[in-house]
């Protein structure tokens, strides 16, 4: 009985007061197990079997074992995600685009002089078509006008006010309800083995981060975006604050996607996901080297559930999120993975489209 | 004896089990819980007792007291530190010149016409009187020179290998020998405590990064730096690869070190660590909120063991990492803690100068 007493007491004990030492970690540590059992027993549920499935579970099992030439190490475990087309819906308009254009009001009554300037007065017209039509020049004046000269803390308020307010023509939902539960599975499942999950896209990375953490479980300090300067000043009472300016450090798009990532991660990913030419140079750049390494592109090919543009099965390219012919084929020729939304994906959305 | 079988069973199997699950983490977690363990047996060993090191204790206690208004959530425990002067030695020189200026023979032997050009040919001479000298123009062409124009896996290769070859000249040890055995206490302390710790230095991103794991624990997506743009091209066999540009994106000094850390982690940092009029404007940052806050400035007051630069009992202000008495003033008057080297750490470095 003794024996036992004090067998049964070292791994209880060991147990609990380990735990209370750790005053901060063991949040952290037990909810680090709690989402790994998750991940092991339920990831990837809404994906059906085939290539693309065993692709992911192939990438984290030859990086993940310790007797394999193709191990990476914990700290090399660097996997970056594009967002829009890729972790969430980008058709028939980028959301932050919908956040900026909803903001032109704002902007106006805080100068009135603009409501007779273009592509202002346009905007305020709500003539979708005449919308629809400003150019690329125009688009970047409404950015600019909406998205810098405020404090980051302003402008963090304002997104998330939008964020709740604003919602989706086609679901009528809010925007961050349509993120693509597959894609939040691959995440889980990447994180649960060790892997840190970025999100590299050309959207701003100031609006990006207001809603990362809620909805993807990735902290501020992992989204890689399209990026300006802040200013540092001081208000009337002496407190420091920072306001966005209009100078463009990156515009992480392209090839500036790996440029991106150097600078804010300054390691070469092991695993890069994509769903457009834009992300074309992210996973070259992920794919040049050695050991496990995973290049996937989702290719939207459900018009029913979701959206159909790319080039598999004649699909037209289309002007958001681009997925040309020969990405296609460069795809196919480096071995990358190709995602079907249509076959792959068991549901789109948490909320419900199995069918 | 059936009963407590299965007690024990449960708990004993409960955690093994619970760790087979756990492939990848259980490494983390297992490191993460020797480490906190670690951090309170032994932590701050280097520092005397004394109002500095019982900022540091009573910080990290308000902010981990689950029932304090204080308390802060483990997403916002970031803590930021200087490197040149706060973490390691920046007198008489920064190691981050010593490396340009020895990386100057080899650029003029790529473009032998630098030869007779200054300032290159001032420092081909080996006066040091002249290097002394040259102006911040001359020396911001040394930089570029060396820092730039180079891919960045190049410049990585060569700063591994000038770290191991260089020494500094009064010690006769590699510069990586030189950091603050009480500042890397404080930094274990932190993190094993649910802080994320950053570097925020006005020297180079991509510098730093070559070592900061190895020697401090940080990983290179936790270095905000001075940083240039790269440019993503190809070399001829197709590979792509990543040029480093003399292109600014950030001068990390200053106001540019609230803007770093707003570009690089997106969050306000909960401590801050610095010791220069340089880092006045991270601390009053760092500062400027609820909550725990520790902001800590590193006086240099102790020529013997290392230097003695600075405002406190009328040592002189000098030009590398003045420490002024403005900002002594400034720190006095916000209750920031001011470490004295001489008084407040037991020793300096790890090699050993209790004396």
């Amino acid at each position: 009985m003794k024996s036992h007493d004090s067998l049964s007491g070292i791994s209880r004990r060991g147990l609990v007061s380990g735990l209370a030492l750790l005053p901060a970690l063991s949040s952290l540590s037990l909810s680090a197990i709690a989402q790994t059992q998750t991940a092991q027993d339920a990831s990837l549920g809404s994906w059906n079997e085939g290539p693309a499935k065993q692709a992911i579970i192939d990438f984290v099992r030859s990086a993940t074992d310790q007797t394999s030439s193709t191990f990476v190490p914990q700290e090399q475990r660097i996997a970056t995600f594009d967002q829009d087309g890729t972790l969430w819906v980008e058709h028939p308009i980028y959301s932050q685009v919908v956040y900026c254009l909803d903001r032109v009001p704002h902007v106006v009554e805080q100068d009135p002089k603009l409501k007779d300037v273009e592509p202002f007065k346009t905007v305020l017209s709500e003539n979708r078509e005449a919308i629809a039509k400003l150019s690329l020049h125009d688009l970047e004046k409404i950015l600019s006008a909406t998205l810098t000269g405020m404090s980051v803390d302003d402008f963090e308020g304002e997104v998330k006010k939008w964020l709740v307010s604003a919602n989706d023509a086609r679901w009528k939902r809010p925007y961050t309800d349509l993120i693509y539960q597959p894609m939040l599975e691959v995440m889980q499942y990447l994180r649960g083995n060790g892997f840190k999950t970025y999100i590299v896209t050309g959207g701003g990375q100031d609006f990006v981060r207001v809603y990362s953490e809620r909805v993807y479980g990735i902290p501020p300090e992992q989204i890689v975006g399209t990026v300006g300067g802040t200013k540092f000043g001081y208000r009337k009472d002496g407190t420091p604050f920072l306001t966005k300016e209009p100078k463009l450090l990156l515009n992480d798009d392209n090839a500036g996607k790996p440029e991106g990532i150097h600078l804010m991660i300054g390691r070469r990913p092991r695993a890069a996901f994509g769903n457009s030419d834009g992300d074309r140079e992210m996973l070259e750049y992920a794919g040049a080297g050695d050991g496990a390494r995973l290049m996937m592109l989702i290719l939207h090919d459900d018009a029913q559930r979701e959206y159909a543009y790319g080039p598999a099965e004649g699909l037209p390219e289309t002007k958001v999120g681009a997925f040309s012919q020969a990405l296609y084929d460069e795809a196919k020729k480096n071995n990358w993975a190709v995602v079907s939304m249509k076959k792959d994906w068991k549901r789109i959305f948490a909320f419900g489209d199995t069918g």
